[in-house]
């Protein structure tokens, strides 16, 4: 059976085009003017998009003897009621254990999910059996690792091990990834903030400044460097940790920032709420930023510094939040915003003139495929590229709210923000999921999407 | 009749696959595997890329009663003997005379075009009829227009002047181009330089250093920032003006800047030559930098804050270089390079690791067809796009020599250079123009490519 | 007769020590303990510092058939009252007129000053007569050059003017100084938000956006460097001047810039007053700015990117300032503050912990001495230097206030500040100008102060 | 009985003017015209500096069983016979070692220094008895701690311990002081050059790339930033350090950078030299650097964002250098440079015009005795400083000579080289440790200099 989508606008990261688009089995087939098929989408007045790609969600994720809120089908279902056909999931071995557990735990949770994901794999800590793992790892398909510079006593490697799982990444062609915050500073600067009786959520923000984030970024690219290895930075949230990267790109070297699109659309004023759990529910590392922050991650977007908008996706329920109250070390990290991207970042970025269509596909979708080597199988409309496609309609509009929500959590960051710009249609690999704006997803339908290593 | 190129490894600005490629009637009309056609052109072990675009070409262009050497039918002829298949020339109104009128000129030069070319409008003077000429030539299809800061006293505008015209491109929705060197301080230096008895060519490049270079680049930039039109800036010769267009791209402004591949490739130590006809065959505008310089171009083609290579080809014969012995302002400006950019940039760019073979494409093609809206028709490797195409052979090699070049001119400035990387074949719309390394061009094959003002 | 200063803390650009200081014959004739003399001044609780030195003035300044408000005899005595024990003050020739003509024309007004004071010559106009006469000039002691960007139509000069009067500059050792905006895009955005019916005050701040000065302040400081002669940048209002001036320092270059301690404390929100008269009397070029702009100014205090904090003084009543009523282009430009700059930065700068005491003494008085080159006759306290002193209460507070001041225009920008910070006594020249804060000044007192060449 | 200096010019950090010198007891009694005393210095055609400051030395350093081989003797005499009239050494307390042990064992190394001298405190280690015994520290007047972030199991401290020591030093109004090396890089890097066959000199600079010493600078300033405390850098000897001071002081932060008299004048080319003795002489950390590296820390000494010059004076014979012979990780660290420091200086930066006199003076002595807090009893010509004087002859030259040095090593890196500028006379505390040219110091007229915390 065949689906065609027809009287669209095709904008791709680098076109913007009228043509109609034909898939059978899950890809597409034929890109032109007058195309039939057996089952007809039409984008009159529409965008037909690569879906998004979210490279960086925390979905079912264990925390303290439960989860993080979403899981791979409520996660993914939210996905593709916005747009959103691929996101990639951090696998996280416990300290001690190895990778190919780990791997094996996180394929374990992806049974029910509803579009097509794929995995990084963190490096917790470092022995033999993870430098032998690393090679397993990546030719099972996972060709990026993530490095955490914080959560001292937790998953935070030193400079040491960060060195020699880069050169391990080099030689390996894979990506290193790393969230780079000083874990060190941010420790002893919660520790006395607690000493000093601030336990609430606004001392998340005072306990990790733009500068500790700066410096950790600014380390990682040197040992990146060192290393020969090209560099991933995951939420860029601040001008500190923009500026290094950008330094590094002016002198040739091949390293990426992620602004999320909390970072580019809210801040840090949210943690001042009186409301304990407004702002709970907002705690997430790097915490969200003053306005002039945000000003340098929209022109880093516009000028090239910075490549990729994502989410950080990590539901936990206000019930989860509320495991911090009297100490804010404690709030689990994280937010949800894997429904809200797209539109947010249409309405934020495209409808204001700061992006152009073809820059919103680029760095919502196309730019990842790239970095992450699985374009033009995702990321693209072109002839043989999975049909992982949305049908965007700029004139659709709503207001965010957690009441009418895919994602399982209790609350949203957005809500109440009108978004201008919604999914018509979305689909994962031919599979219509979301249909004239009614979820459709089907539990099990998502593929595990291998990605090779550079030579 | 249709042409099939097989065999070979597609690769364009974001993409390398292994596809067949089907032409007919000019135009691409299949890619993928297994394709069959009349013609049959082998691309084993070759690279099949969009053909290259020269933004930055004066063809027949007049010069103190004579014109430069090279004209519409032996650059074009050089173009596609080195990969390039379309070339932009800037027509040149003198002081005085209509756009229209000058439009009509170059139209006039270009019978025997061998492959396809557009042109770029200068603004030589500021009234009331070039205001209005300006909407005409952007109906006609030409919707850049240049800008001169430097040539004071012929071709130079001044502030007020460029104010006004860059507001009227941002009015008709065209792009700007400037030349940027401060004209009044290069004036002067060259006075002094004279009166102090520095005649020869060397003191040309001491007329015009990096310091006024930089300047004009950033005064360009913050007017047309304020008139609200993006800017390209042609002939990126040097850090201080990199470092310019860097800075107003972090601010998130659209600017674009353009290496020349002499200027990536040769030096100042070229105008030391004792040779004074040595000397003189290199004296362009802006002239060769130091080491230093070199190495902010690399890094800004690899960071993407330069995103262009041209050559500015405008080639002067010795003869005509000897009108300057003894007063080098008299040295017409202008080298060659048109046969030569693919070539040195693959042999300097992409052998030695510097760039990938995307971005070859991308800073030798793409981005330029993109920025001046002729994508994808040109710059594209793609079904309905024009087969301006090469197949690259990377084992091919050769010394580049002035006794064996297509262009008209008596020397060459990368003469005894060794390039590996040349075209097997070159088509332009089809037409091969160059096939197993033999010129095979067609006089008046190309035509003119009218391209679109911006919404 | 001696005077002595006993008990005070002496505060030095790079010293802060208790010592007597005993004056004789209008100069310091020793420093140390236990000093007696003839009058004796208490400076328990206070600083001693060098008298304050504002480098920047325009007291009665032609215009339009008037002059500015305060003239040398109430311009000194608001300085005085305020600390500040020299003025430099600007000689404007008119077009064609000759610098010794309008040096003789600006002399002849300082007659009944009450401090010492010096000139800058202003270069409005170029020709062989201003060659000739600028020797002349330093000859006479005045070894400072103005030249201003802007005001195009009136003082406004070119490139080309700019480079040989700075060339002329270099060979009498003689500084370089510029106002730096974009006279050009001044006068047609000007134009065009009056043709838009934009006439109010606010109409002044949107006509000479931040831009316009960074692109001027970094093109003066190219052709300072190509001219070889040091550069004063005078009021430095915004990041994109200070960046141009941090950028030149960075790479060697001897070129100072001076905020203003009006835009170092007030804001562009000023104009947005729907008091016509509140905004036009806080028109003066370059407009106030943001709060980053100003955070910027007070970083480069910090980190000595900024040298010298002067006023601009030029003072125009309400009266006159309506002149502009219904063309915003016709409110004469310039605000006072002379008699408010050291109580402001003292207030806003030490007490805020942003500056040292040491630095404050650099920057109102030390660096610009020497910068001009009549340290350490001014701007020390030295044994030999000039008794300009300023017997510092750091607990002396009230509130600015028209009201109550020595200047003699009807309003104050600052009015309703409280400043905590005011002299207890001011010296000039050992005589003793404000005593318990009571002003005592001498008519006539002051003196013409030459200054040197550099070798 | 008085010693008066007479004829000459006397030059400061911010004067240059024509004045005798009176000195008793040690210090100056007198500055003026026409002063007459016991013992008459004639200083005609000199300038009479404050004598040099060098606050980086390691004299009688053990070392393996030895010590460096200069002593507080001849140390002290070699800094007498070039200028330097203070030197502040560092005590080096053994990990677990108290830091009071460590002073004691350093003031018991002093009883023969010929001049002042003061010491730094290094923390390499982390306790509470560290943590107390700094308090004692700054009361025995050393107010500044160093810290190395490099030397991995030896010196080096973490993150977490520089954090923890920073926010002591800000408590007790001490300076921090930082060693700036990413040591976990440089012993993997060492590790790997070892493996991989390279033993030799050569090697120490490939192991200590810039980039790891602008890492560690950049990160010890956010570490500074957030405990609040001043930071100084130890031998910035990179453009990439430089760039991290320069960064931090744009923002207002207090850091200074330190370059080294050999970074200024040696390049990288050295450890390229194929006699083994040579290079391994040179082998310092960080090693010497490129050319392009050198004209970055001149521009920073010239625009004020780089501040002192010193040596870090480290002498191993070349016996000693021998150890490392077949493994370059166990050449000792260090070179000379303390009786070369003036003269090197004063050839390269003022006789070349990059430095004025006054900022010399700046550079060598007065900066260093600010930040130090020993201004102006150190580092100053004022009445009440310490008489610790040189009268420079601009005129006298010499070619540098281990055969000729006062220095007790066998080598000389500056050998051949040659100077103008020496000391006609130097003087500390009065006594005249060299006159006309020959040394006659005294063994043990130097004293401990202790210094108060900030308030
Ligand atoms: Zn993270
Ligand atoms: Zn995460
Ligand atoms: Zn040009
Ligand atoms: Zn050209
Ligand atoms: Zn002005
Ligand atoms: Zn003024
Ligand atoms: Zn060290
Ligand atoms: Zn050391």
């Amino acid at each position: 059976m065949t689906t065609v989508i027809k009287n669209g606008t095709i904008v791709t990261a680098d076109l913007t085009y009228k043509a109609d688009v034909l898939i059978l089995g899950g890809v597409i087939t034929a890109i032109g003017a007058g195309l039939s098929g057996d089952k007809v989408l039409d984008a009159s007045g529409c965008y037909v998009m690569p879906g998004g790609i979210d490279p960086h969600t925390h979905l079912e994720m264990p925390f303290m003897g439960t989860y993080s809120s979403d899981d791979f089908e409520s996660g993914t279902r939210a996905a593709l009621a916005g747009g959103t056909t691929m996101v990639v999931d951090f696998a996280l071995p416990a300290p001690g254990q190895g990778l190919l557990d780990a791997l094996q735990m996180w394929h374990n949770k992806t049974g029910r999910a509803n579009c097509d994901f794929s995995f990084h794999m963190a490096i917790t800590w470092w022995g033999e059996q993870v430098f032998n793992e690393m090679k397993t790892v990546v030719d099972q398909g996972i060709t990026s690792f993530k490095h955490f510079l914080a959560y001292k006593g937790a998953l935070m490697v030193n400079d040491d091990e960060l060195f020699h799982s880069f050169s391990r990444c080099a030689d390996l062609g894979a990506l290193a990834m790393v969230h780079a915050e000083n874990g060190d500073v941010v420790a002893e600067l919660s520790a006395r903030l607690l000493a000093a009786g601030n336990t609430g959520p606004e001392a998340h923000a005072y306990s990790r400044p733009p500068q500790v984030e700066g410096e950790a970024t600014n380390r990682a690219i040197m040992i990146a460097d060192m290393a020969g290895v090209p560099l991933y930075v995951v939420h860029t949230s601040c001008e500190d940790s923009h500026e290094a990267i950008r330094r590094a790109r002016m002198q040739g070297k091949r390293v990426w920032g992620e602004p999320l699109i909390q970072h580019l659309t809210l801040d840090e004023s949210e943690y001042f709420n009186p409301d304990w759990d407004h702002a709970a529910r907002r705690v997430m590392s790097p915490p969200f930023r003053s306005k002039q922050h945000q000003d340098s991650l929209w022109a880093g977007l516009q000028s090239g510094s910075l490549s990729v908008v994502a989410t950080d996706h990590c539901a936990f329920t206000t019930a989860q939040k509320r495991f911090g109250m009297g100490d804010f070390t404690k709030i689990p990290n994280g937010t949800g915003g894997l429904e809200d991207r797209m539109p947010m970042l249409w309405t934020h970025g495209v409808a204001t003139g700061r992006l152009t269509m073809n820059e919103f596909v680029a760095v919502t979708s196309t730019n990842i495929a790239k970095i992450l080597n699985c374009y033009p199988k995702k990321g693209a409309v072109l002839v043989g590229a999975d049909a992982d496609l949305v049908v965007w309609d700029p004139a659709k509009s709503k207001v965010i709210s957690a009441g009418s929500q895919q994602s399982s959590i209790d609350y949203n960051v957005f809500e109440g923000k009108v978004v201008k710009g919604l999914p018509r249609y979305t689909l994962s690999r031919g599979q219509v999921a979301v249909e004239d704006g009614e979820v459709k997803t089907r539990e099990g339908h998502g593929h595990f999407v291998g990605r090779e290593a550079r030579p």
